[in-house]
């Protein structure tokens, strides 16, 4: 068949965290994609369906070392490693003419200095921010489509974005003190062994952490800046739920003078019209169940009772449309396929 | 002994239902009151650790029929009714003279059409509006100490008020426009057969609700009122958590002019000194584990990186400081015991 | 393509229930299926996507009533109805040629009395009890392969009975009298708004229920006694928890001589060489995560340090391999797809 | 008052692990008890409340050191320690002449070979076995009044053997091959930041561990002995549940004759008529939600329909009758309180 010669070959490097087995399930159903290697440090000549039993039966890959030999042959490599570790990966990766797509904050930024400033280690490779493209396809796809090397978005951010990136062109809403409150569930932060991580400290509670000071918030600021063409000020206040996954965001806003929720919400239409990940909810609010286990971003606007506030909410699933699936689209759009391909 | 003869007899019309519940378990460790009735309706005839087996062998409460002859005799009643079902049954035990203190919306506000529009139901005891002193002791404790009848406030208003009731005296603070997120557990909205409610339905999600007109926001807004001498303008947005208990609110306002977190950390202590049941924590965020089966409310303040905005977050147990710890924190008041007692 | 021309036609009745909406998930990815109708009754006119958000730009299927003009031309109706309602339907659609996968308990037993013992209902078609195959594919293979009409199994018998069919074959194990504990999630009990399936109630708790009495109890008895071709006694106790899918079962059985994990384990595998849908675990116990959103059973053994007991673990996720899953392997069995096709 | 003059002076070693958090919750409360002293290891010097806050304006507490100077002057001195580190401590708190109640498994046994066969560790206080009396008050209350010296029995035995002790005088019950399946929730695994207990990991599935050797088998084997008079068989099956505390226990055993529930019934009121902290259920099966927070152990009992099998459930909270609770209760008894005060 010719579907088969088409395949693309891709790898993962960090392919047991929690979204990189997002990455295998997705990659495992893609018809245009063979996964031929996935890579990892600590579990090195383990089969993934060891650690993941989940797999059994579905796949015999195995854990390898990186080896720049076999991955010099591959069309697309993701990096779903933590942020520090990825800016030491990338460079040989995209040096090498390789399609790269990096799920750390590494990349994000172009400016050195906020990197370090927010993340709190030094930046080691400076020079590749410029050739980073922001992989928010619903804002840059054509960016995206013609680029070699994607910085996919946080969880957060795709999530606050998307929910705000059509209300800097309504006139009607002021938008010069943003407030974002999100939840987000417990995969978010990644699968490891913390205290403040375990069932008997998470569950039935809830906290809002890092408040006011959370390595998102430069990322949401940036990229708004860029849709609005003006200077976005904004508090960003993040919290764990006691859920696996999801994230859910909400956002008011004053209004200038009084809207229909009718006037609001034909705009988000408008706005999303080419979007094939973006639902806007006429009749209620989201919920996280509406998108687990997909790669849709669901929104509704709300105006409060008396016209005053105009009330954004949007959800993801943090592993899909938050990293793995949106990884996925960004790789559709760089390697010719359909965006939804196996999403 | 001489205690014995101080104990005030109470009885619980609504015992049955989530707050209820909560209420009979403090009042059966409390030194000075002696449950006498717990009323019912569809479960007269029950007894109550039938009911809830946790009761066994800690109570022989049976659930009675609503009998004024019965209740005439009582010091304080407390109507822990759905809203609508307060109003008809509160006018009578007022005329009798007994202490009633109410844990539904019927008597928190002052005017019946305020009422109508957000409950949605005509007021059908208009007269007795204002004989009902608003029952957050941390704000009006002397108003309370001498009244007959209290409303027991919301459970959102309790966590939104106290977390919100020390800005209006800090200047550097702008609110005009304040967004309030609040996220609740389920035992909030009842013991109730509703689809919606139901496990399958409700884990490992979160949806908001109401948003922009939920019942709870003019009392909020008249409240804060009261407190601000001035009128404020807000939006509530609720949400819908998989826990059981608790709630958690978040709050962000725009600063006039930069300010260090000390700052206003030492502005809620102080308006807090005397307040037994609030804690301002000084160094992390509250968390609904830190208050779940307490009449506590813990707050936290915080002034995001950029000084541009304070960020204050608030969590009770909807149940006790949000219900039942609260109605006996009024009765406490009302009947000359401290404060604290029982609690 | 010759593909599409290959494509069956199919019909849910029931589409909107718990096991209806996975049946749906499924058969909408299925190559070789169009799903051509989804039945309902309190539902029709509705959108599928607005009774389920989850289906938005993934179908356009609107609730129909039922109408055997319509289902004639079905080459399979899956009936995903309660106990009681599905003899009501099925046999109309048998009588018109049509082949029907049923997922209530209606059709499970070859006798009206023990069903009417068990069920607590006159059962009013018994004339079509003896067309039923019992589907479970691991066991009946053939006669699936062969029939018009299926009795997909209950979802706490494919959990027991996979874990022990095996066990009759092993001199070395006491079969007389046998446990089986159970535990699922609350999906298993359907989309029913009843007061003890509120999250309040259930959340952080377990509960056994109907314990010694439960309809499955005949269903895995009658089964077995066919694999062991003796008399099987058994008691059935399932518990609630408090997770949304999966079913967990664990079965001790006495040891009448000692006997290695090794080789309890080659006879599981043996037993189970050519079941594509079940995994035996070589090295440790299974767990629901492993299993949930697939149509596998995962299947472990020990030994008992003592070796005076062999033990067997078994899971599968409740809605698939529990029912949807099973029904349409079942569907690939009867209508010439491989057995593993969709799934 | 008098009543202050007869408190004991109490301390607790491992103050700050979830049981010894409980332990605190509970001597806060107890009338007769100064609770003096927190001991840890990595804490010392840091508040109860920094690291608790729920004990925020509760106490003042400060961790500190092990230092017999100060602990010489205790009364009572609570080992909540893991096993391993208790055999290091009780013996210099004994042969001072205080009274000790250990949490840990160290002196559960009479057999030092029996421990470290199943514990895996030497053990380094043997002389000190034969002092330790098994503290389970429903069996052993006479030896527990006179002792210096209480082993607290483990979480998962105490439901387990209070479920089982009456069984063996029922002369229609078969007991020679006995299975236990119980279940527990996340905080029986302590306090511990290990990858299996993160949230991530745990939440919203069920795994059964240790299959067939678990720990606590022995200690159930060797009391159950004691009270059956006979050598008994058991395999036991520990879960572990998405819950944060309880523990439920499911036991079925043949029967030789017919009986019926009420029987059976009739004999676990009689075996239980004087226990305080037992509850049978006559008309319903337990559920943890029963018992948690309490210091119940609640046990129903059930014929299966066919009259072959009796069926045992029963539910403790793991924290308190499972640990600080029962710790208690024998702290009442061997110091002359009521064996309830304080619980």
């Amino acid at each position: 068949m010719e579907h088969v010669s088409k395949k693309i070959k891709v790898a993962i490097i960090g392919a047991s965290g929690y979204s990189g087995v997002e990455l295998v399930k997705i990659l495992l159903k893609h018809p245009g994609v063979e996964l031929a290697h996935v890579i990892g440090a600590s579990t090195v000549g383990q089969r993934l369906d060891s650690i993941y039993p989940i797999f059994r039966k579905k796949t015999d890959l195995v854990m390898e070392p990186f080896q720049m030999d076999v991955l010099k042959t591959m069309d697309v490599v993701f990096l779903a490693l933590p942020h520090g570790e990825a800016m030491k990966q990338a460079p040989e990766l995209l040096d090498a003419g390789i399609r790269v797509i990096d799920f750390s904050g590494d990349f994000r930024f172009k400016s050195p200095e906020l990197y370090e400033k927010w993340y709190d280690v030094p930046h080691t490779a400076p020079a590749y921010l410029d050739k980073a493209v922001y992989g928010l396809p619903e804002l840059f796809k054509n960016e995206i489509t013609n680029c070699q090397f994607v910085a996919n978005p946080g969880c957060y951010p795709t999530s606050a974005i998307l929910a705000l990136a059509p209300v800097f062109g309504l006139e009607y809403v002021a938008t010069d003190a943003i407030t974002i409150a999100s939840m987000s569930g417990t995969s978010g932060a990644g699968k490891k062994a913390k205290l403040d991580l375990i069932f008997s400290e998470v569950n039935e509670t809830v906290k809002a952490y890092r408040v006011g000071n959370h390595q998102h918030t430069p990322e949401i600021k940036t990229i708004l800046e860029r849709v609005a063409g003006k200077e976005v000020n904004l508090a960003f206040v993040p919290h764990l739920l006691p859920i696996t996954r999801g994230i859910y965001t909400t956002i008011s806003l004053p209004l200038k003078q009084a809207v229909t929720r009718e006037t609001v919400l034909k705009a988000y239409q408008e706005f999303y019209r080419d979007a094939a990940f973006v639902r806007i909810l006429e009749d209620r609010a989201p919920e996280i169940k509406f998108v687990n286990d997909t790669n849709f971003c669901d929104i509704s606007v709300a105006v409060d009772i008396t016209q005053q506030f105009v009330i954004i909410n949007s959800t993801i699933d943090n592993l899909i449309k938050g990293a793995a699936g949106q990884a996925v689209q960004n790789m559709n759009l760089m390697a010719g396929f359909a965006e939804t391909e196996g999403l």
